[in-house]
């Protein structure tokens, strides 16, 4: 399972970056969040928590860094706060719709 | 840790289901998702993303496919867009009103 | 990675505890929740699902123990509802913004 946690206005760059790459299935999920850097200040206001984007995406193995390669080429600006992405075991899969076990 | 995306108006009945096998205790969170078919088709408009509801539990190993089977039967209509469950390992639980560990 | 489901007015306090420990990164989620005990019942109503707040953070192995003792401390009421933290292993990470591993 990869999950992206990206600038909301970068979602629809990567959702559809993704797609290009053959990754059309996603869940989305509105976020807030703060890096390290502890929010965004200007001038006197400090931004503690920005609202951000996280993406849930489970695929193979095999593709894990290609996906992860993607997600970094489309959702960076390269300043602070273009966000993170995780990547946890998956054990199993089912589709609902079929009941089957998929991994 | 089991994550099951679900069509939001199928959440009662699952989370009803799981009550009755006695399984009361569940996070809910809405999200929007999309499956390998690519958002639904009425026309010539394409819903890209549908609101789904994705619902986490943490279990048992040994109780992880009577979960499973208790979400597949309750949430599946048989169409596409009936969502996915997928169970991920979890190393630690800790009840935070009494700080103590539970796995 | 760490997630915390607690209760949605404890999470300023829990933020700054963690804050105050060095951990500023963190991604913060709005879900609804109910624990074993079924929702809260007052008089004869019973609201089975309550607003909690998710939150979500990645830490080195080393320090996982310290983090979920500053979740439980400052989360902690005593009450039914304070919620829990699930601790699930987490392979790579990556900073979009440098497009670097971290782990």
């Amino acid at each position: 399972m990869i999950k992206a946690v990206i600038r909301p206005e970068k979602t629809e760059e990567v959702v559809e970056a993704l797609a290009q790459e053959g990754f059309l299935a996603l869940t989305r999920v509105d976020v807030v969040g703060r890096g390290k850097q502890g929010g965004l200040s200007v001038g006197e206001v400090v931004y503690d928590e920005l609202p951000k984007s996280l993406l849930l995406l489970v695929v193979q193995e095999e593709e894990v860094e290609r996906v992860c390669n993607t997600i970094i080429e489309s959702a960076r600006t390269g300043r602070f706060g273009d966000g993170k992405i995780f990547v946890s075991p998956v054990e199993e899969v089912y589709t609902i719709r079929t009941g089957r076990a998929e991994l």
